[in-house]
């Protein structure tokens, strides 16, 4: 069977409804028996030789799976995602509206997924995808409701499940009141703190790790410390932000707002630089000697930041390599918007 | 016993030798009995109750363990490694000539680490150590033969052990001859390529992953393989190189030099986009069906990049993760510099 192409959109005449939309959910029905076909479905379709040909109705020529992938009408990108989920037995429709029976095409998505052994004809989705080559990027805006499917330079497909959790815990003590310390080049020194602190709260390290005395603060732990009146140092929080920045810049006044939201949300925030992350968290911290697992990894980044799919893979891989789950904490100005990944097999 | 400041080196006079340098390895012998130490050694003996003050010679001031750690003599930094070295049950000596016994003290290094049991009397340097802050930036050029030891913000230490690896590899192949390909957007797509160069060489990936057909090649395998005649594409290889460029700019050049470099070493090079590298290598492959492990994750940098702590951790840690060494290759025109990272426990 041939098909036209006219205006982006692939058209088979009759028969092609009940063989390619009824039986396998390719394109969507128009009228009496026929289809109309996405550029990428009609590419799949002659892939498989169930197409023999797609004619272009601009200048007649009779196009076969080599030269629609070489037209500009088929992104090599998407066709090797839609064909990778084919493979593993979806059907799935493109994300434009009408084109995906009653289903929302909103959003940031290239293709609607349904459930396996379901069609755009069905009541629901399984996944919105996106698709992205390696050499993209991906703003962090358009992730959180869709799964983004990348396409990497050897032509295999990565798929990302992202979503936007609600973070809580219960490691929450009363802190104590303008405990002294000494404000170090890059942290703060508290020469005789109360054992709390450190034994329930989790500020701070140890210098002598048998011992009871002197705890080291980050200047994260120290600046969140000093503004909550915890702590008392030459200069005041002040004095710790000012050498905070000093370091690192406006970086540091998004970690000491991510630091602040998850501690305020129950959740102790310690360093993640053996991750190479921001911060690893623990939700529910009873008593030093009984840490648990931390949960999540946190990487800190600008609200407007865009993704390289590569530094996405590369977190993403490490945080399932060692349990947890890859969390970025999208920040402006106060205002913290948090973006879980995790690989997904589909 | 009290000890004197003077122009940053700290004399413990009489006695001092005795107890600090031949039964403990601390500072170096200057006179009869007396030795002189750097103040991160005595800021040691403070810590430790071994000495009870430095006299500041300039003014008299009495300072213990507290007031020299604040002080501008020693960095807090070098404090804990030297104290996290000794904990571990390590002498060490500051890498100044004359301050480590006979050995040699050039290069970059902060301190010389002796043997478990000796000291700068022996004949032998387990380790020199370069210490960084986790917001240090750490030259590539300054790796290569010390350990790397970063003091991260919560005051604990990570070591990496860093060395220049000698690459090689038996996994070469004789080439076809101009097998015909189409250079679409991302990549180059062979209709119908002899066995071998995918079976053997590991060159591109199966669009159909049961069949023998249509090969998928990566710009920089089609760049490579048409700059040895073995691919003929529309434009030839230059067609090839400028398509990569306009998709990743001079970063394909370094990435094509480093593909050439490894491929002539005799070792299969494979994307590493799921591990967030720019490849993953073989060196010893004899089929497709028997690949085996790969060995490295290389990540390709321009020759002049200076590290992030942060980022070497999330590199040397997931490589570890998934049981490869992490090689970094330093890109200065046609040259590679050859870099390993590894985790060290000391």
């Amino acid at each position: 069977m041939d098909a036209t192409l006219t205006d982006g959109v692939v058209r088979a005449g009759s028969g092609g409804r009940e063989r390619f939309y009824d039986s396998r959910g390719y394109g969507r029905p128009v009228d009496a028996g026929a289809i109309e076909l996405a550029p990428v479905e009609a590419a799949h379709l002659l892939y498989r030789g169930d197409l023999d040909a797609v004619i272009d109705d601009r200048d007649g020529a009779r196009m076969g799976f080599r030269a629609l992938l070489a037209s500009a009408a088929v992104s090599e990108t998407s066709f090797l995602v839609y064909k990778d989920l084919r493979d593993r037995g979806f059907y799935l429709s493109p994300a434009r509206e009408g084109w995906a029976g009653d289903h929302d095409t909103g959003g940031d998505a290239d293709f609607l997924v349904f459930p396996r052994g379901e069609g755009p004809w069905g009541e629901s989705v399984a996944y919105r995808v996106l698709v992205a080559s390696e050499r993209a990027t991906v703003p962090a805006a358009t992730l959180g409701e869709s799964v983004l499917a990348v396409v990497d330079e050897e032509s295999e497909v990565t798929y990302f499940e992202t979503g936007r959790p609600d973070l809580g815990g219960s490691s929450a003590i009363d802190l104590p009141e303008g405990v002294a310390g000494d404000l170090l080049s890059d942290r703060v020194f508290l020469w005789d703190p109360p054992a709390s602190l450190y034994d329930r709260g989790f500020y701070g390290q140890r210098l002598d790790e048998q011992g009871e005395g002197t705890l080291q603060l980050s200047l994260l732990e120290a600046a969140y410390l000093a503004r909550a009146g915890a702590l008392d140092v030459e200069g005041g929080a002040a004095a710790v932000v000012d050498r905070g920045r000093e370091v690192e810049g406006d970086r540091f006044d998004r970690r000491l707002t991510v630091y602040t939201a998850l501690r305020e949300r129950g959740i102790v925030p310690k360093t993640g630089f053996k991750f190479g992350a921001d911060f690893r968290t623990y939700a529910d911290v009873e008593s030093i000697d009984d840490l648990g697992h931390s949960e999540l990894l946190v990487r800190v980044l600008p609200g407007g930041h865009a993704f390289s799919p590569r530094d996405l893979a590369l977190d993403v891989r490490l945080a399932h390599g060692v349990r947890k789950t890859m969390a970025f904490a999208l920040v402006d100005g106060d205002d913290v918007t948090w973006l879980s990944v995790e690989r997904l097999t589909p």
